[in-house]
């Protein structure tokens, strides 16, 4: 049995989490988790001439800290599944070109973590790799600058906006535990594809309420598809809603009988302090991706928790999209994670 | 046996494809090709307000066309992935908006075709959906305003130029054939995972040559780790390197002791006839999934040809990382089809 209801796939041989790793900026340093992250950007370009090009060395470490904390040569990574917020991801793909691996490409917006998960644990559960590195990332300067304003302008943000992480976060999985290293109890159970969701928001800087229902449907349906109850996760872990959109989540989910209260948190109300006036909080690749990578699983790994289910959610429209008066249709692709002895 | 040599998965249970569908331009339509299309657009937006949204729906055309041919509803689809060329990838995520789906985004740039197909294949040959819809597009006036100029410019091409394919392709996989109806002949036994390569292009304008050193390194790999010669394959079709690409593959084939000379075809060569004056011919995800779609897959379900490795192939650059003196990275994904009785 591979499959479970309409969307949900099931991994048998449930892949291990061999390593992971994430490299932030100064502002996700202050703020709460902090401690976790495993490099700190000193600079945000990294010491390279655009931030375009720092986002792509930050990514770089990323990947290049998950194989090396366990001691494996890049090749032996299987392949790369990434992607980022850049037109045409360009973060990934001129990653990827360092690093020679065979690489897929993926747009999922803040959904790309998730989904590329989903899809490289499909290859390593099934057999067609060994392992898979996973990866998305984002970052603050970049973003800032393709999809609102020139940050020379100094626009301020309305109250419903999120701040874009600058972050990166990579996870290995594999078909089995490597013997001396790494992690060995985390394992991916299974998955459930996301739906595109649309309820016609069309505020650009309020990504979190286009994305909420998105995220509600996917855990419905996972919790449907696998005949589970919410209870039966310790935490329900959702990308960047931000605390407005975290409002509306749990509204929706309370209209679907889903009683999410005292399990849901989100990363984007994580990562930042209130105290750092970012608003609704973070959004972005980077902000499921690094608390994935720092925080949940180490906290999985030493059984402080004992299955989660996560969500990264991705909001897919473009400037362009927005302009032509499109509204904002939401995706999240959820992963259930479980401690195993 | 699921994995062959460094890049390349096997599919045991080899996923049938069960439908095809292409939707295309004008200038299409009067190329060799052009009777092979399942429908012509009249028009460059569909009778939509703007050439995004007429794209938009050229791929949903495809997409239902693929359905309805072997009579299921979209629900029965399994899942969608699919891409484009435009930022986020908007046409893709929209026209999965509509169709209510599980949807997974992919970016390959023109690479996108068979990345999908890999990755559906994947997933049903694993078990992990009975069928999967993989689907690629691109729009001449769509991509033209974002990668170049404005089309009110009028601005000419260069000699090594392609034109960017108008066109949809949807293939749909499954795990068995359907009873009575749609191909039964045409099967995905293999696939090979590409990587990036860069030999230092850096002309926008010639991605043909960008992308041919990647096409070559997937050929020579492919072949390698399944133990097989040019001469296996009846036919080995490149996306969309153009004339000039490819001559260049040829070259580098030859360079590497591969034979390609009477068995490799090019989809953007083929695409248009020379008196059109497009220069080096087409590219965009389109042009090789419509000739995949209508062409290609066709001919093999009539035995015409016995097995064919088909590559798209992809330059994943954007006009920032151009504007920012880097040069074109290329990859390709490679799938072997073959007729089965």
């Amino acid at each position: 049995m591979k499959q479970a209801g309409s969307a949900t796939l099931l991994f048998e041989n449930r892949p291990y989490v061999l390593s992971a790793a994430s490299v932030a900026g100064k502002a996700e340093e202050k703020g709460p988790y902090g401690h976790v992250f495993d490099e700190i950007m000193e600079d945000d370009r990294l010491g390279e001439k655009t931030f375009e090009q720092g986002e792509r060395k930050m990514l770089l470490k990323a990947l290049c800290r998950a194989m090396t904390r366990v001691g494996l040569p890049m090749e032996e990574a299987g392949c790369l599944l990434a992607g980022d917020l850049l037109n045409q991801i360009v973060t990934a793909s001129y990653a990827a070109r360092e690093l020679a691996i065979p690489y897929l490409g993926l747009y999922g917006a803040c959904s790309t973590m998730t989904e590329a998960l989903l899809l490289g644990a499909t290859l390593v559960d099934g057999g067609y790799r060994d392992r898979a590195l996973c990866a998305a990332c984002s970052h603050f300067s970049t973003a800032e600058r393709q999809y609102r304003f020139p940050l020379e302008m100094g626009t301020t943000a309305p109250p419903h906006a999120q701040r874009t992480v600058t972050g990166a976060g990579a996870v290995l999985l594999g078909a089995s535990p490597l013997p001396h290293t790494g992690f060995r109890h985390v394992r991916l159970e299974a998955a459930t594809l996301g739906r595109v969701r649309d309820l016609g928001i069309t505020d650009a800087n309020n990504m979190g309420a286009a994305m909420a229902p998105a995220a509600c449907d996917t855990i419905g349906r996972h919790l449907e598809d696998r005949g589970m109850k919410e209870m039966d996760f310790d935490w329900i872990v959702t990308g960047d809603l931000g605390d407005f959109g975290s409002r509306m989540l749990r509204e929706l989910a309370a209209e679907a009988d889903l009683d999410l209260e005292d399990r849901h948190m989100d990363c984007g109300s994580m990562i930042y302090s209130p105290q750092q006036g970012y608003h609704c909080g973070g959004s972005g690749c980077g902000c499921s991706a690094v608390l994935l990578a720092s925080y949940v699983l180490p906290q999985i790994e030493r059984g402080a928790v004992r299955r989660v289910l996560f969500l990264s959610t991705g909001a897919l429209m473009s400037p362009l999209s927005a302009c032509q008066g499109e509204s904002i249709p939401g995706i999240a692709h959820a992963i259930s994670l479980v401690y195993e002895e």
